[in-house]
């Protein structure tokens, strides 16, 4: 595949992810959105549901994750892309690690909690990792989220 | 409560957290189990269930921590201490860390996934955290189980 061809791909399935973090919005959960791609095919979407079920470990990934192994039959996502809207955080990036999914792209950066400050080695030695792919539309849907909460 | 008393509950609190990794082993799972306890009661009870379920995520500590917060109503447990006979991992250090846990207590080291080497912030700064209870018999249960699957 091209590099235009991937950057066309990372933005379509960003924008799907997206749609998922506005879902959250919509629901007042902090809005982080993730899918997981597989050949060509989204096999999972969610989005952060940490309010909605009281459950701090019910982010966006690890949904995603749990949804994409279940879909799969298989708890390994080697040959997976997850899409995130925000850097994933420590225990979302050791959960990533564990899957030993193959690629990882995410919008903005989350400079407080993400795993690249905490956790650098969290991921699978081999995962590809992009960042800042659509990441004023992600960061802009957090900051406006945190605005209305001030 | 006195030291020796502290002790002495850690100690029985841990072997509860065996009997779940004993499950566990019983199951042909790696076998680690992890309680919560909140004002002297035990609130939460799991082992790892990565096999039977598929699921990268489903980790004894992961699982703790949704059932704690289930059964208290909200999702953090600053109250709460969790027992669990392996160190925890980086994801598992991320949810604790998310959690707001006021207490841990593990039983042995994991030298190559254990989160103090990868993510040693991970926990909330405020956090007490303990290693070593019972260290011989949560580390010979790990031992026994990969030499069966040599």
């Amino acid at each position: 595949m091209s590099t235009e061809e991937t950057v066309k791909k990372d933005i379509y399935y960003m924008q799907r992810a997206l749609d998922e973090a506005k879902q959250a919005y919509k629901e007042g959960e902090i809005p982080i959105g993730a899918i997981v791609v597989c050949k060509n095919k989204i096999i999972a979407r969610a989005h952060n549901l940490t309010e909605t079920l009281h459950d701090v470990t019910a982010h966006a990934e690890m949904q995603a994750i749990t949804i994409a192994a279940n879909e799969l039959g298989g708890k390994y996502l080697e040959d997976c892309t997850l899409y995130v809207t925000v850097e994933p955080c420590i225990m979302c990036a050791g959960a990533l690690g564990w899957s030993q999914i193959k690629r990882v792209v995410f919008g903005c950066l989350d400079e407080k909690r993400g795993y690249h400050e905490y956790a650098p080695k969290a991921l699978h030695p081999k995962a590809n990792v992009i960042g800042g792919v659509l990441d004023s539309e992600c960061k802009a849907l957090m900051q406006r989220f945190f605005k209305e909460r001030r």
